[in-house]
């Protein structure tokens, strides 16, 4: 439904009409120019050629410093759904189930499934603050479960997980055998601090996924990055010899470039995200939806007591705005997630056509 | 054998030693300017943003018109590799096998050997002329197989299949139900005219995969993609939707950009090529080398009676010169490959060292 959505906006707009673009996470802001002109000057310097498969080792220094690991522990990928993918497939090449908590983002149940992945969803409720149980998610793990992929900060909800809930499944996992994948997108443009899984990870068995697309506003140039024990890196970076070879070397500088200048560009991704986010709950509020305060860029996911989601969607398309539906994300019919990757002007006056079109 | 030797050849220029690098097929000419500005123009002009899993459709229609098919037909992949893995992933998911004519590209076998797939090797012969038995091919198809992968300009032998052995291998394929993938990523650029296996595709069934690295040098910036029919198309779409998710559109524009300058290009790097097998054919003739006339870029693939390739390609090494042991392309351990992706002053100093080594 997700793609389908995207798919009718594009045609509504490619028949002249105006659509006010809500439906991805995809932000407005350009990239920075220091970062186009960092690729440029690559390109001219002739960083053109095939090059590694784990990465630049000067892009994958400054990752690792970031993060407090070592080098041997990064690879880079072209794109953070590549690197999730490229986990699944080595490590569950011999069977197994993974557990996800939703709403999630749909890419882990798509390629589980394209995988021949077994998924166990682990359901969270607005109502309990999308907290997830842990007596649940313990009771769900059997002999098969090789992994639990989290998103933190949750697409679509903006929640961060709370550090408590975090060590307890950690702690789970340790003891059950199971690695956690993280995936922290959102992690360095979150408004509240969201705990890396990095930060208690002795038992190296658990992943880091991270990306340039939100914290710089690269998501066209498709580069992220994976920090795990030196094993499943090496394993990753054999899987890209024989997949993408490699990612173009003056986007990996572009990307670095990006990483120097982060705290500047960060804060006011984060700013902009955060005024965005005010704006859009108070009007939301005053309509009667309901929804957690977002903790992070870029999404609110309201809910509307008997909502249809997709009608509902479906329908505010014809009206110039493209949401998308709760159901894109779990079984959340009465959801919806706004995605405030749009001028402040423009959400605006989605905001006035959702509130109408729910009354 | 490949990637150990290319390793061990950086670890010599790390330490300050100088090699002359004929081990790849990455060529030493840089991306033409007018292809980097393009790419600049792009990225400043916003093309920065998620696009189409399918590619961009100014680039698809371009390619469509230059190959004689729809533009339904087109799929853009982050390189040719990407478009083999991925073809084979989708295709061989219920299991079955693959056919591969040897000397072959590394990477065939590998993917094969990731998914699980069984490779049947047909092996062909310098004596022959490298000409794959007809016979043979059709021994070797049983109720399993999936899949014929021709290399066509090959890489080790650059040698181009002839019409004939291509008709009847399409004729025997179509008759068996069997796809044929054909990878002509050097046929632009061939000194001879190379069939593409498009020219006679009336099943529908055969597919090509091509790649903008060889004829526009762009190796890394990894740009390629797949002919195919419409199922497939939108099967590696789908696919590309939970990995890799679209090529930079700056990218694409650049290859555009190249597609326009192609014959330009393109003959260009055929001359220089031309003339630099010339130059090796001849010093190799001399040292009594046996080798058949390079019909392609880049590579020519010597055989040395009693030669242990790996051995031989190792002492080369530490002599200064990186070439690739026979036995990186299947059982051929008499032979090596000669990449010339050097400039000329540098190939005539690695050709003396060559005949040196072997006498």
């Amino acid at each position: 439904m997700l793609y389908e959505i995207n798919e009718k906006a594009i045609r509504l707009e490619n028949q002249g009409k105006k659509i006010i673009r809500l439906n991805l996470g995809d932000p407005d802001l350009a990239t920075p120019n220091e970062i186009i002109d960092a690729a440029y000057a690559a390109m001219k310097a002739g960083k053109t050629k095939y090059s590694s498969s784990y990465g630049e080792n000067n892009l994958r220094e400054k990752i690792a410093e970031l993060h407090g690991v070592k080098t041997e522990n990064v690879v880079i990928t072209p794109g953070s759904k590549w690197g999730i993918f490229a986990t699944m497939y080595i490590m569950m090449k011999t069977g197994g189930n993974v557990i996800i908590p939703t709403p999630y983002w749909t890419a882990y149940d798509l390629i589980a499934k394209s995988l021949g992945v077994q998924t166990k969803l682990l359901r969270t409720e607005m109502e309990d603050g999308w907290k997830a149980d842990l007596d649940k998610l313990e009771a769900m793990i059997d002999k098969h479960t090789r992994m639990i992929i989290i998103n933190n900060p949750n697409n679509p909800t903006s929640k961060v997980m709370d550090a408590e809930t975090l060590d307890g499944m950690v702690e789970i996992a340790n003891r059950k055998g199971v690695t956690i994948l993280s995936d922290e997108v959102y992690g360095t443009i979150s408004f509240v601090k969201a705990k890396s899984i990095l930060e208690d990870n002795s038992s190296h068995k658990h992943i880091l996924s991270n990306s340039f697309s939100k914290t710089f506003t690269m998501t066209g140039w498709r580069i992220g990055y994976i920090i795990a024990n030196r094993e499943l890196v090496d394993n990753i970076t054999k899987f890209n010899q024989i997949t993408i070879n490699n990612i173009p070397v003056f986007i990996q500088e572009a990307a670095l470039r990006g990483l120097e200048m982060q705290k500047q560009l960060a804060t006011k991704i984060e700013e902009e995200y955060r005024e965005r986010a005010e704006m859009a709950s108070k009007t939301l509020k005053k309509a009667g939806f309901s929804f957690t305060k977002p903790e992070a860029p870029f999404y609110v996911f309201p809910k509307y007591p008997g909502l249809n989601s997709e009608k509902f969607t479906l329908d505010l398309l014809d009206k110039g705005v493209a949401v998308a539906p709760g159901t894109a994300f779990g079984d959340y019919p009465e959801h919806f997630r706004i995605s405030l990757t749009a001028p402040r002007n423009e959400i605006k006056v989605a905001l006035d056509k959702i509130c109408e079109a729910s009354g």
